[in-house]
């Protein structure tokens, strides 16, 4: 499966795609150009919420791979988004505790690959994903999956913070890991859990933290910040996978 | 920091990169091409180990950066080496259990990125990789590292499955990750240990498998085979840390 398949070059075809109600993930315009045609593309882009970005001509020759991109080129979803309940109303049908994976803003379509692997593998019911500045289940997510991504549920949400606080009321407790809270081990991970991974470079952020009851350090030494977004990801997952086995 | 900084195209500039001595870690060769300089490449690459791979010209044309490529391209390392002793006397120096991360294989430099990011920060004391089939320090890896290279010692051996018998007879055990072993809480992994990750695709192959004292295994549930690579090294290292701290 390529990348390729879900890159969509040309403003008629642009137009087309997010009139035919196909997910757009992002759409990469010419700077500077205004036209007819490009304008009924942001208006478009606007009312899906598909974040815009502009870019020079030379990015946009370099992004193309039909040579032909006219001013735009947008990338659309590999797959359908769930929803948040889905993912509970699956928790509740096994007989399971909800158990998700919210990542705040990542951005590299490795990591997102990688966490839905592992949400998939260690059990969890789904990966929750902001709309905005984060990669989205592009082809190439979809391919690092390899093939998770086909019994994940992936769900995109507007404002994390604000789905935070509607399933705080519905009895989930939020964790998120970062390195001035306690050692994992002493926490008690146990019952309906969301698991918040921060973004490669920034972390977790403020408004997404304050809403966390506890904060979970992995015991790391060394000289360098932290692991790998998606390690990360990994290794809090599977001490919540531990502490429900115990 | 860019990929493109370690990489050499055309045939003087890669003859010289050979004699000055630094560490190459790929060429790739105009298939069925065999002039003078092609030759004195091919015997370069030969006497330092580097492999050789011979390519196609539309291949070296996609490969190629600067479109002046002459039938050649070769990848440099963006990183010294460090040797196998240099990572026991650290541990030695340090007064610890040696703890090694020994991969077979991995070939995605995202995953030789994090997993050095993994081993600096989870105290252990280097990364062993093998020569062929495997990627080396290429600067996308030095760049997905995230820093953690500068502090991290990789070892490049030419056949791991002898390399670990010679750390057994200093007294290492090894533990190897796959589906068909005892639940990693369950086993010991105290003591000198060498964690082998197998690689994307085939997992660990069987004559490095056959050497490992222990195989351990990540409870995971779900329809596909494993975790990424890096996660999975990245939840068997943090299980030998908490082990250790036990």
């Amino acid at each position: 499966m390529g990348y390729k398949e879900f890159t969509i070059e040309g403003r008629n075809a642009v137009i087309e795609a997010f009139r035919s109600g196909k997910t757009m993930d992002k759409v990469f315009l010419l700077d500077k150009c205004q036209d007819g045609p490009l304008q009924t593309i942001i208006r478009e882009a606007r009312k899906q919420k598909t974040m815009i970005k502009f870019v020079s001509k030379e990015r946009l020759d370099q992004m193309s791979e039909t040579e032909r991109h006219q001013g735009v080129i947008a990338y659309t979803s590999a797959y359908e988004y769930a929803e948040v309940d889905d993912m509970l109303e699956d928790a509740r049908k096994k007989g399971e505790d909800p158990f998700l994976i919210l990542l705040d803003k990542i951005e590299d379509p490795h990591n997102l690959g990688a966490v839905i692997r592992t949400c998939h593998l260690s059990g969890a019911h789904g990966v929750i994903i902001p709309k905005n500045r984060a990669v989205g289940l592009t082809g190439a997510v979809a391919r690092i999956s390899a093939g998770a991504l086909n019994y994940t549920k992936v769900a995109k949400v507007t404002n994390l913070g604000k789905t935070m606080e509607e399933l705080k009321k519905q009895g989930m407790w939020f964790v998120c890991g970062d390195m001035d809270g306690e050692v994992m081990y002493s926490l008690n991970l146990k019952g309906p859990i969301g698991l918040v991974i921060g973004s490669e470079g920034k972390g977790v952020s403020r408004l997404v933290k304050e809403r966390c009851d506890y904060i979970a350090t992995i015991p790391t030494k060394g000289n360098i910040d932290s692991l790998n977004a998606s390690v990360a990801a990994g290794v809090l997952a599977f001490e919540i996978v531990r502490q429900r086995m115990g």
